[in-house]
């Protein structure tokens, strides 16, 4: 045990994601037993990509607007997930609207429930190929973890809620996030699902004072 | 060893990359060695970006185009750098005209000095932040190789060489390539330096008839 006083803070990422975004869904499925075996604790931090790239100039995903892009994500969707052991069915939607799921998300963010919730509403886009912004999804997806799904999602659709996911997708925009998944570590960015394991090294790596 | 019959066609990488893309750097600075550790044979590919990001509709490249992922590319690089453990300079000229070195490139992509004329041009570029496209530059290189500089340039700038170098690049367009580095590994591809070595294990893996 260290001393109190030269105790470094406990290491962290910030996560910020989105249930539209197909590399979101390999980090959350990935983050919490990664994060867990370096000993890293995740911040979950969800936001919405959609003004985002609407900041950017860009009208839909940039995998929508690119053709040749677009096309070569998915196989490289399909890879990355026989590479993980990861469920894939390409969504016959996509971006899909996650407006519900995301508020729900935020609100839940702190939550023990979180990470299943992720799991699980992840699970339904990229692996079922559902909606995942009908309420009653939303609904199923709580009921079945044990949680009163009518309390939270009334919740979520309060004003107050609604206002703090703007501002949360504000805070992104302000901090110069261009895309899902990006992680914060002590204030450095790593965008993408490729660097979440060099994120989750420099967390985990002491603090040289 | 297998009879001839049986033997299947020994693992190859096909390797696009251009000279003026910084994470083209981290691929030729690291493939011949990952490469040859498993046992795969890489065909080197040179090809001008600026024609595709044009047919794309980009004046430039993304990274110029769009402030924010521009920034962010520059600290990602440098946290590349370190890890890989090679030298990082950010280039003051981003992205350096290219052509000269590249038409050198494609006169001697199957010859055996490739690998380091493409190391030492990226090297100038990224470690020392020097104008890569003088004559006296790709001169200077050649000649530390032991090669006759003044024969290999006249011929890389031969009408001959240019064309070649034109039906590489609209080569390059036909297969969707859209950025560098990108690999092909039995008609698949493998797009950027994050995907080298998931593109030579599957290069590598025995094919099952």
């Amino acid at each position: 045990m260290q001393p109190s006083a030269t105790r470094t803070k406990e290491p962290e990422i910030e996560f910020w994601f989105e249930f539209g975004s197909n590399y979101s869904y390999l980090s959350v499925m990935r983050i919490e037993d990664t994060a867990a075996r370096r000993g890293v604790t995740v911040k979950w931090k969800p936001f919405l990509l959609g003004p985002i790239f609407k900041s950017l100039g860009w009208e839909s995903s940039p995998f929508v607007l690119q053709k040749e892009k677009g096309e070569y994500v998915w196989q490289d969707m399909a890879r990355l997930c026989h590479k993980y052991g990861l469920p894939w069915t390409r969504p016959t939607t996509f971006p899909r609207l996650a407006l519900l799921p995301m508020r729900v998300a935020l609100l839940g963010a702190e939550q023990p429930w979180m990470a299943d919730y992720c799991r699980m509403t992840m699970m339904l886009n990229f692996a079922e190929d559902q909606d995942i912004n009908a309420p009653e999804q939303v609904a199923g997806i709580l009921t079945e973890l044990g949680l009163p799904a009518g309390r939270i999602i009334d919740e979520a659709q309060g004003e107050a809620n609604k206002l703090l996911l703007r501002q949360q997708t504000e805070t992104a925009r302000a901090r110069s996030i261009f895309g899902a998944p990006t992680f914060f570590v002590r204030g450095e960015m790593y965008w993408g699902n490729d660097r979440l394991d060099d994120a989750l090294s420099a967390a985990a790596r002491p603090v040289t004072a």
